[in-house]
């Protein structure tokens, strides 16, 4: 268990990062921000901070003698870097979760054996493996790289007519180059997460479940609680538990899942598994008793979680790009904390900020 | 009114300035720290920091040159720092208002002239003064420096019977080299606070009453709502807002007061305007929708003011001295907040964090 005053050190620095910063000097630890960008908005809130490559093994070895426990705010660590950081200190999440979710198909057969279900898949390592797995899969379909994507990038969509849509060029550069998998596509009915912390000591805290609306593949909108059924909602906690478990996880991690309509009632697949927090859990600063970046902190610290209240109904907006210029007019929306990264740029895209709004329990009736 | 990415100065750098620059991070601003100590806790969560005495002017026109408005977490910055700083750049709350808080008897006499009801006081200048105080006061009574009295520093109660009791060596010690006055003690039922922030356009948000227990004179616990009836809440709400208005105060100022029985009734005494943030509004971090630490902010960038919504019945203690090496224990208890504020040395008197504890107002009833 680290004391007061000892020092976390976060790899990347990104808002997660900065927001896991924030949440460590209320507790009164420390942390050392490692991020490549000379830019990364986490340096502006990091007492400490080291501006270099994950392949800068005299930097890496300087920055595991400064920090007391080692930990990520994303998942694309390279996997050697982690291991070198592992072998000098504590890591958390161990980096062998790494080698499973930065790969879909390896997450996506770690899912399966662990007996949850998820959208039909297939190995794409070549253009000649495609038609196989179009005609096991069916269509519609998603071609995807196995490593490296995230928000939409490196993403085709297979139509019922075989035509591609989406971002295809990049994604069969992508696959001329990178082995990729095939993915069933999924006509769901919602899109959930369950954000899950668990501590050292195997004990785990889930947020409650949350509804996310993407945009152009891009979280554009969380709502707390998700329009599911006390099952369900079940379901999903325990999904998050079991993949949790299975790794013996510690800190936070995000679940993202499809709920499709099955028969009469409806069901759960795994899409996605994120190694660390996740915007589907930005709502639980302002609509929770403890936020995710606090569990996380908590949990790699070795401190015990804390159990989660929800202050009421939340929705969490993303400003995306050039929706942040718009950021006075949320300053005056009751009930709505605004919280802005430090970013320069609003390049197209780019998660800028983000909006969360709290509907008190007592007044949703009156609404 | 300030862009993202401006720079706040904060002049001070104790747990206030610290909670201060974190909110200032939420928002997408920039702070920069001026403060003498070299341990300031600010200093571990600000971008930018100066180290340097308040006399040293080209430390503080430096300052002033990279901050774009300025503020301040204690009230006892000299008034000539301010002054100088002023004429560079904006600072809020004006200068002018240190003026009357930072001596007692300014500051009752401000007070006064609003028709405000406070304990009876006379100007002490000498020890000859004092029989002629005592006379129209009467006891017991209380003798307080004019000026840099906290946390009962340079206090003396004097009991019915003419015998000192308190501090008092520190008093007569105090007496001899500077001014006091003489308040009558007051046999009050309870005592509240009101944390009131107040935009750059004259808006005014008040946070709700707040009940304080002090243990030798030092902020121990506050509980919200105080335990007083709606229409003495609205009453000390309207005293906050006078005073503030008064001013033409921006940014949070906390106005304690007295609750004493007035025949079948109450009434309220002011007993001191603390212009800055206040350790009675820590439990607004945690428990309500925005905390006074963003309303000032808020305020002294020329914001528009959040209206403040709380989660439900909230309670704070403060750390104090060697009771911080007791937080594991607050790590586990349900609803509960700990803030850990990075000071190393945990001397007696000394604040070191503060737990919140939230009960949401749907299990008040059920309690």
């Amino acid at each position: 268990m680290l004391k007061p005053g000892a020092t976390i050190g976060i790899l990347g620095g990104g808002q997660l990062g900065r927001m896991l910063a924030l949440a460590t000097a209320r507790l009164g630890l420390q942390c050392h921000v490692f991020s490549s960008e000379r830019d990364a908005c986490s340096f502006q809130v990091a007492p400490r901070a080291t501006l270099a490559e994950f392949s800068d093994r005299a930097a890496l070895e300087k920055f595991a003698r400064a920090c007391d426990v080692i930990t990520y705010e994303f998942e694309n660590v390279p996997a050697e870097a982690a291991a070198f950081l592992a072998a000098r200190k504590p890591v958390f999440p161990d980096p062998k979760v790494l080698e499973t979710t930065q790969d879909r198909l390896i997450e996506k057969d770690f899912i399966t054996k662990l007996k949850i279900a998820t959208a039909p898949y297939a190995p794409v390592h070549s253009a000649a493996q495609l038609a196989d797995a179009v005609e096991t899969i069916g269509l519609p379909a998603v071609l995807k790289t196995r490593r490296l994507g995230y928000d939409g990038k490196g993403q085709a969509k297979i139509a019922k007519d075989g035509k591609l849509g989406g971002d295809a060029a990049a994604a069969w550069r992508a696959l001329r180059q990178a082995p990729c998998i095939l993915e069933g596509f999924v006509n769901f009915e919602r899109e959930v997460s369950v954000v899950a912390a668990r501590s050292r000591d195997g004990k785990i805290a889930c947020f409650d479940v949350t509804e996310n609306e993407h945009r152009d593949h891009i979280l554009k909108l969380s709502r707390v609680p998700a329009a599911v059924s006390p099952a369900l909602a079940q379901e999903a906690r325990r999904i998050a538990q079991r993949i949790a478990e299975a790794f013996d996880y510690v800190g936070v991690l995000a679940v993202e899942m499809f709920v499709v309509r099955k028969g009469k009632g409806r069901t759960l697949l795994v899409n996605e598994i994120a190694p660390r927090v996740h915007n589907s859990g930005h709502w639980t600063i302002d609509g929770a008793s403890v936020s995710q970046f606090e569990q996380h902190i908590r949990a790699v610290a070795g401190w015990p979680l804390a159990k989660p209240i929800r202050h009421g109904r939340v929705e969490m907006v993303n400003l995306i790009g050039a929706e942040v210029n718009g950021y006075a007019r949320w300053l005056s929306v009751p009930g709505a904390s605004i919280h802005l990264y430090g970013k320069k740029d609003a390049r197209p895209g780019r998660k800028m900020g983000h909006v969360t709004r709290v509907f008190p329990a007592a007044r949703q009736g009156a609404k």
